[in-house]
């Protein structure tokens, strides 16, 4: 099964090939499936970029999306998440894409569901194909991972690009720096080493912003938009000390002015809409798979239990 | 015109072609329109499997989805379904699907709109297409309906699945127990015997579950979830009265634990999910038959009256 | 830049351009672009039959549409429509469509974005499509503007449809009157003259009648629905009194036995419903300006300012 839930279930083989073929997307590739495929995407949880990055990425593979609207559904009458996919596959999906709140949701599913599974974001858990576009966007401008050093700044605790970002990198031979105030430090990720912001502005090849996730994070803090920015975010004047030839990203949606300078969202050294054009190439890739997977196992399934 | 508002309307001979016409569907049977179809779900209540069920058998048959929000719609601005309806009728659209939740809502639209217009569901009437996707499951299980028991277990007054299924069985040739708890009986539908559900599941070729709509029900009763199980549902242990080659339909979605065990949802005997997958195949064919019906009958309709 | 934010802002030229291609679209013409076209929706406001339209005039062209909920983006997360746009333009969209509740909101995008955006109303503003299907259906009826007498009821001031097409009209060479309760004149509109009612409805060869946009407005004035709709309504006392081949348009939804009669929406003299399928063919035309404009100007855009 083809499912993607983790970077971290992936080999550093299987992301290769996830970044390649993205790569090839990325140039105009083609492909298409050998029959009609069909799809749904289960955001329960508010997106613009992802949901439509995911459905462009659909579109440009030629699959057919049957609409799932969360709001609408029997979720609303208490149906699980397994019976609702279960659904969908009943009905001919071939393949689903899912946002959940709730971290690891897809444990549930995992061994139960016949079809791909694609994790778009899980509670504070995993978002792997935002570090897949995260990856591709550092590989194009820097041709490999070995020896680059990404800073990673802001609420590393609640951030699942950190926590994604944060293994894989190390594991394709970055070295990752965190930068963060006291309270959003995250004893549970040991993938890098914490500095204070000046630092890591000045080292980084790849300054990585977080978003704030919500903003009264910083009040509670005590702190204005103003203070906060100042304290910890990417001013123009930290930018200015940034090492010749790095570069920005920011996963987005943007605050601007509080984890960025609001001009150095579009200036030379960004590329944070880069990022976006490239989720849709990554999106395909994952998509490619999963449907590839799919048609290679074909019904590989165990009969279910009989029960009596 | 061929809407399709209630199977009451249709004669055996035209539910039969349904059936047969989704059978062949069902064995990967091709059809497309000669020209260009354009539709629109207008679902006024929450439905997934319904509404998924819709989109996929439309994009299977090729036709155009016009997306319609219920919420975003000018519904809420106090407009009339037929206002609502007539407008998808001059912008092109050239079929429609609706739910609603008053009963009997088509009755304003019978003979006022030019385009074929498919229950989806009405308040507490009626759901042929959920109808029709039981025959299709209990004739491809059992070859036909004469001689069959059908038992329809639950909250028979307040379904649509009961009204709709006892009156088309019966007409059908199969024999309807009901089996509800005293203050779920329908004393309006006569097409169905009440007997304690030991008896109706030990009986039935077919035992037919229903939702239990609203879960304060039980609670009105005085009775928790379990009780409720204990009393009414579909337990383990009644499971293993059941006769060899019976089958289990429930519509969905499931109350696991409550209507019936949760392991007897993917039992063998388990026709739940099938009846999903069977409900892509009757849709296609009911809007197959609206398309036909719509281009055979042409601009058939009286003109507008002159008033003045 | 092929944007279409106002009438105002075009040409007489430019105007009866377009009303002749969507003329050639409702006699069937054809039109496909050489290469796919990605579009999005985005309606911060409800609206059938204008999202609709567009979604039917896209499908027409053979666009993909690529779903936007604005209830789910990241809107609610504090995000600036410019974000979201810059957003949906660089996974890869090719036009936007927005319709948003604040007066002129495309001024914050028209120099920065590259891919068109028309407007699908703004605010108190304009409605552009509305105006020009509005116009289309005029010249179909009489083949020209200049000469005719244009009667504008109802509520003046809040209507983006009474501002367009009052300035619009005159431009064309018609004469416009308005007729509306004392609260709902607007003096910033020079376009037309204010008379009666009954002096309106008598001289005009168009009778267009507005929506009173909120129910409560009439409540206001101390009226109840039937004193306003004996008041400053079009009754069917007043509609007896219209001039020979006179029509009368409402751009929908209509309050029945408010601004109307309810039995004349659909009368001989009606071309409500005409409007709506005209509404198809000018979003059509205007579709296919914007993409084949896009394709004309190129890669135009300056690049990013460089920051630092």
């Amino acid at each position: 099964m083809t499912h993607l839930f983790t970077l971290t279930e992936l080999s550093i083989t299987e992301i290769n090939q996830l970044l390649d073929e993205a790569e090839r997307f990325s140039k105009g590739g083609y492909w298409k499936a050998t029959e009609p495929v069909f799809v749904a995407n289960l955001f329960f949880e508010p997106s613009t970029r992802t949901k439509c990055s995911f459905e462009m990425a659909e579109r440009k593979l030629g699959f057919h999306v049957i609409p799932f609207d969360a709001d609408m559904s029997s979720v609303q009458k208490g149906e699980t998440l397994y019976d609702t996919v279960r659904t969908l596959e009943s009905i001919g999906v071939n393949a689903v894409v899912i946002r959940h709140s709730e971290d690891a949701y897809f444990e549930a599913l995992r061994h139960s569901i016949r079809i791909p599974i694609i994790n778009a974001g899980d509670g504070c858990g995993h978002h792997p194909t935002q570090s897949l576009l995260d990856l591709l966007t550092i590989r194009q401008e820097f041709g490999a991972f070995a020896g680059l050093t990404v800073a990673i700044i802001g609420d590393i605790r609640h951030s699942r690009v950190a926590r994604s970002n944060a293994e894989v990198l190390t594991r394709l031979g970055a070295k990752v720096l965190f930068s963060s105030p006291e309270e959003w430090k995250d004893d549970a990720n040991p993938y890098g080493m914490y500095v204070d912001i000046d630092t890591a502005v000045a080292e980084a090849d790849v300054v990585m912003l977080l978003r704030i996730q919500h903003e009264r994070h910083a009040e509670k803090m005590g702190l204005t938009k103003e203070q906060y920015h100042e304290r910890y975010g990417l001013t123009l004047k930290r930018a200015r000390k940034m090492k010749a030839n790095s570069i920005i990203l920011h996963p987005a949606p943007v605050n601007r002015d509080v984890e960025i300078a609001s001009s150095l969202v579009e200036s030379e050294r960004s590329r944070i809409f880069k990022q976006m054009e490239n989720g849709v190439y990554v999106r395909m890739a994952v998509l490619k798979r999963a449907i590839e997977g799919r048609m290679a196992n074909g019904n590989y399934f165990e009969k279910w239990q009989v029960v009596q």
